[in-house]
């Protein structure tokens, strides 16, 4: 078998202290003959432009083209929010998703009964909460052209951001998520808003007839303002959500907050060859950068993902899965995450006690 | 004193029957002297449709023209959904709107102490929730140009939408939520992607920029996924929020469905001439119409606003505000909003209850 490469890009702030938790729990697979990886780094986001003056520097794509998966901490601080918008760390993370065609991102919002009380919804609504969103990652207005800021005759600015889907760009993500739905509950629900935007009336055209293919499927249609709505409502009503990349960035991050708890939550951006980039979906936080504090379980789970995903080690996935459920059922709790009764750990602490669990 | 114009626009499902209910508080009103108002009608979305073949018919604008006020029921149901979109009930709504140039959209997401336990989320998150969402209505996605699927060489389809915002559209809805802000508690919050989209980095400017004219106001800017989070962990840090029409369309509802009972919500649309459409937010719920058990609450609450933003009445408006406070203090509740120990009355039955109570 041959070793899989992996590229750890620990970005900015909380990053590095996350990600060296969860490089404790690949080098303890290995150690154990679970996993044949060998990891690399690479500098991304704010930390590469401090170093480089870029926000993906050449090396990090070179790098990141040639592993099976990357690893990414977190990208983002108030230090370079004032940069131009090419500059900013946010670049860094669309052009590794672009350059990289990570078309398929999957965003799973499962509450763990262990945390059910930090859920700001009341426990009947939440309990057992288990959502995959897939959000198309590489098209929709972050990326179609025409974009920017032109100057009318008039001397007043306009600003311009174009939303674009091809009819093989949505047939292609729909079968990631009539694929992910064949193994869980069967029910896919896309999202558009089909009464008003044409571009997403063609997308549900294209759903309904890629659904074709998949008769064991439920497939249903449902606006963006009423999934929304939905999501606090009555979450549980959904197995499988498929949408583009902007309605996909504004619900997975509701769905994520209905659990309280996004510093448990993973997420994969896949594409054609399965090479996929694995990151939580919390943000770099540099209000706690540092400190020691930080959760480390969502990027723990994320390289879960990574071994269910692109390295095909679906039971050493299992361990680190039933290892997280394990330290929370001891009862150790990060800051996020604390509550009575519970010991509270620190980022290294609870590392080490998922690698105890493995 | 000249007697204002409200043109009545039931439109679809149960359009017809709460409007009815709107009317016979306009009547009370009326007959005690608190207003001077005349009504017509005049058909819209797919009862429209059917009658004439078009969701908004010549006569129904240039009426609408002419009024102060529009009093618009629901639009809406499934028997028109398979129409091609230039005829759907839909475009009779967004024909208003941008025929009227309402571009100022009020949606207050407000709790009713005596509805608490409606809301799917904790009782302490939510208690005392009253946001006001001011969403930019005739701009943005919604109406940019260029628009529509194109056939490619390759003959696959693409799809194109586009969001457009000039200077002067961002800093007109800005005043709006400043001014409002301004009577409440002078917070507001503008939501954007700037991070990705250059037309809503302009936007993130111009709000800047229109802030400086109002110091009292403290305005504070974020992401919309982060918005969307913020809204179900904890939404009582929000006063104001200030956003464009497609983010505003996805976040209004969101906020409205923390309260669990959108059968109470109303909504204003506003032009710079202070004419206004009035509906409330839910829809034409065509499952339930004709049966006499819809909540007419937010319609009525609806005329409230109405009364107060374009007619010139504030004292008329909180006469209604009251009125529907103190109904629900006396246990009414029509289905939707029903809970235990209540008494359950229908659609009619509120209606003359708020009549009452003025
Ligand atoms: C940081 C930002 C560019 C990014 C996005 O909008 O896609 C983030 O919100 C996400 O969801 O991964
Ligand atoms: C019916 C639809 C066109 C409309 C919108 O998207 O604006 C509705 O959702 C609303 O919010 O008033």
């Amino acid at each position: 078998r041959l070793s899989k490469k992996i590229l750890v890009v620990a970005g900015d702030g909380i990053g590095p202290e996350i990600v060296a938790e969860a490089i404790k729990v690949l080098n303890a697979l290995q150690a154990d003959g679970a996993i044949d990886v060998t990891l690399e780094d690479a500098l991304v986001g704010g930390a590469a432009y401090d170093a480089v003056g870029n926000p993906l520097p050449e090396e990090t794509l070179v790098k990141a083209r040639a592993s099976d998966a990357v690893l990414l901490g977190a990208v983002g601080g108030p230090q370079w929010e004032s940069l131009h918008i090419s500059k900013r760390p946010e670049r860094g993370l669309l052009g590794l998703r672009a350059e990289l065609g990570l078309f398929a991102n999957l965003r799973p919002a499962v509450l763990y009964p262990q945390l059910a009380a930090a859920s700001t919804l009341k426990p009947e609504i939440v309990a057992g909460l288990d959502i995959m969103i897939v959000r198309e990652l590489t098209g929709d207005i972050y990326f179609g052209q025409p974009r920017g800021v032109e100057t009318l005759p008039s001397g007043e600015r306009r600003g311009i951001n174009t939303m674009v889907y091809t009819e093989s760009e949505v047939e292609r993500i729909c079968r990631v998520a009539f694929d992910i739905a064949m193994k869980r509950g069967k029910k896919v629900c896309s999202v558009d808003k089909a009464n008003v935007l044409e571009c997403t009336e063609m997308w549900r055209e294209v759903a309904t007839k890629t659904a074709a293919e998949y008769p064991e499927i439920s497939l249903s249609h449902m606006y963006v303002d009423n999934a929304a709505m939905q999501l606090v409502r009555a979450p549980k009503q959904f197995d499988v959500m498929v949408t583009g990349n902007i309605f996909g960035d504004i619900l997975s991050d509701c769905a994520a907050m209905l659990t309280g708890s996004i510093g448990m939550l993973p997420s994969a951006s896949l594409n054609e060859k399965g090479q996929g980039m694995y990151e939580p979906i919390h943000g770099s936080a540099p209000d706690i950068a540092g400190r020691g504090v930080a959760n480390p379980l969502a990027t723990i789970l994320s390289v879960g993902m990574m071994l269910r995903y692109s390295l095909d080690a679906p039971e050493a996935a299992d361990r680190i899965d039933a290892a997280v459920f394990k330290v929370l059922d001891q009862g150790l709790r990060t800051a996020d995450i604390m509550s009575e009764g519970m010991r509270q750990v620190g980022t290294a602490e609870m590392g080490d006690a998922v690698v105890a669990a493995l």
